[in-house]
């Protein structure tokens, strides 16, 4: 379990076409569907850096920006963005597509946490993570800034030691 | 629309029992299936607080402590937080009851933010937020510094615009 | 297992949002899916009365009154009416609320019946219920009459030895 | 809409596999999906008989005997009992077979009640219902003692007018 | 096992209520959700054939000729056709029904093949088919032409042994 | 619409965690949820070659090789093997991943076709589609041999019209 491992080898791609059973009473896509759509491509894309069970350790982010029509045929690619001791940070890209041009618009973005698991749910060492483009490079270093966040927001870390973050504020 | 409210008006509760269908493949609640009812009890909370349709504008924080076994009675429990010009913060408690003693332990604690929204999707004004018990205006409190790093992460707010952030970082 | 337990105990809440999964073709709350979320809030109450699994013995009644709107707010609220050896009878009492006024309207009821099984499903003693308020206690006593009148039913009590019943009828 | 029907002319057949997705935290089919198929092969027979949209009026009895084991074969078979001016009592016998010998063994037995409507949802008038076994005869015969039951439950009948049901109790 | 059967022993019948969870954008019967009922009907008609597990070994044809409206009631009736050593051919035929008439219209057909299985997966040989009817005669006899296809498309059989499909180029 | 268009371009790719919900008795996957998959990503392969609305005419084959257990990752790759008039011919090859190597096993393979259709459910011209790789190609000659056997079992060619075919049978 050495070795190290590039964002793209972790790539899951998934295409859902929004229907009926999906929408809310706008007749858009319904957000807990969304959700549930993105906790389940990101899982994917955990096990495949990892290859252990994976289990969801947090939501960070989700920004809904646009509501998804019904009917819409909708993308979701998922990329692990920094790897830590035994959890993965993974960001979830959703695009959206033109129907008649078929020219694909970014639709929502969302950052999940998985964790790596024995049989006992005891948390297991996971590869290093390699950014290669500069977006990967962008979220690997934003992934530690959210990790002292999340760590200082559960009451675990003093902001004092949260280096990364207080350079931010104090430039 | 003028009245501000109290976070236990909109105080909203659901519960459910976790069957085959919910679960992920060791057995326990699947991520995905708590996003989507927190989602919807979160939209009703938001709801109550301002009578109108309201749409998900993102998912802050979910974080997921321990495991959810198969057939756990879940409640979940949702109050706005503190409420913005046309958004609203919900905070979502989510609680496991043991079989036996019946005694209820917290599991999970989400932030969720809703948009009220007309008939073309624009937003409208909500009512004001007045927090009451201590819980309440804590979590009142925090809704200020959150929303700023939301901001921040959005590319939408200087760190050091952030007054209330950053003095967390400087004390 | 021996303590009596008031109804109040028993208590379970659960509120759903009428999505277009949960609807038939005239665009209102398909009655399969509230009967579905009826059985499972009322065999929560259930289990909390007695802490032992459970299993629907019976719907008695169940009264469909008005339509339930697409998009409408669903509050199930249920309670232990009365048990007997080692079963419990449950009210359910479903309340639709005003999108604009919030005001809440009852529009439905139900009893449905569960007993308390082992591992082998063979039926096990449960605490009796001690009535407080006035609802209750009216709920109580007709409890015995339904409970007279589906042993008739099923040919497991002759009308005479009725007496409950009978007396309904005499007077 | 002036003709009378047989009951053999409403009959609705279904067949369901038991899948996981069906099924409760002992393996066994869920009450709320048995009560959820039965509501839909009600109201197909319902339809069948009026030919008109009908919607669920109430659930009188459902007895749940026996647990119905996962991977079960389950045929449920409804038809009208009886009508009265503009509703619809429908039996529903449910029956499981052997999974070597095939043989079916009577599971569960259910009353629904379903009324006509037309667009805006009023009543509409419905055939006659015209028994011709035994067993239909019977359960022709029964629907009137139960909606004598049903209206005195509803406190729309008194108890003294309800002739059927008194005799019941005084031979 | 040695005994064989006719067709009709297998018959097996579901009606479903095409409701908005069953349908497309465009307010029909999702294809998806009609190969879904398909595939459980016709798994119970192959069951009920041998009494053994079966497993769906394949779909050979299914034709989708006219749209299928929400609300409309579908009824799904299937049975063997022919069976091999240890596989099974099932005919499905769709019929949907006038609202008002209540006239039955064909809408598809379909067939699939199963295989019987043991607890290794292994297969096991089931009964003979006899067919009666004139249809059931034709299907029995298109059946062998339908195999020797399906080997010839496999790359398990060469088209020159394929005497029966030859034939049908060659007179 | 004149733009004849690679198979390449219509490629649409879903990934699936096959979750209890999706599962038989066997706790494999259940052959209609992977049929219901197959349609959905099928048609939006159909729906990207054409820009239109698209509905499923027919699956002309889906072989179900090896069972796929339950907690697989399963991906579905489609792409157009042949477009005639208005329709077009989908090629799903299925996918699964061995959990601890990641390496990819070809797990089935199945062909639909799906017409494009304007908003009266009339047929529109699609473009030509071009195939490039040698796969594509042997799939865009095999098309034709299976669109005339698809025309002779529904009545519509006379076998010794069917010249690609009869070649077949006559080497």
């Amino acid at each position: 379990m050495a070795k190290s491992k590039t964002a793209k080898e972790s790539l899951a791609i998934t295409t859902h076409h929004v229907l009926p059973y999906d929408t809310n009473n706008l007749g858009n896509l319904f957000g807990g569907r969304l959700l549930e759509w993105m906790d389940i491509i990101a899982s994917i894309t955990a096990h495949r850096h990892c290859k252990r069970v994976v289990v969801t350790a947090s939501v960070n982010s989700v920004a809904f920006k646009n509501a998804i029509l019904d009917g819409s045929i909708v993308t979701l690619e998922s990329k692990v963005s920094r790897s830590f001791t035994s959890s993965m940070e993974v960001f979830i890209d959703v695009w959206v597509e033109d129907p008649v041009t078929g020219e694909r618009k970014k639709s929502n973005e969302a950052i999940y946490t998985f964790v790596a698991v024995d049989q006992n749910g005891s948390p297991l060492p996971v590869p290093e993570l390699v950014p290669e483009t500069d977006e990967e490079k962008d979220r690997y270093e934003g992934a530690l800034r959210r990790r002292q966040l999340s760590l200082i927001l559960a009451g675990k870390m003093k902001p004092e030691e949260a280096t990364e973050l207080k350079a931010l504020f104090l430039k």
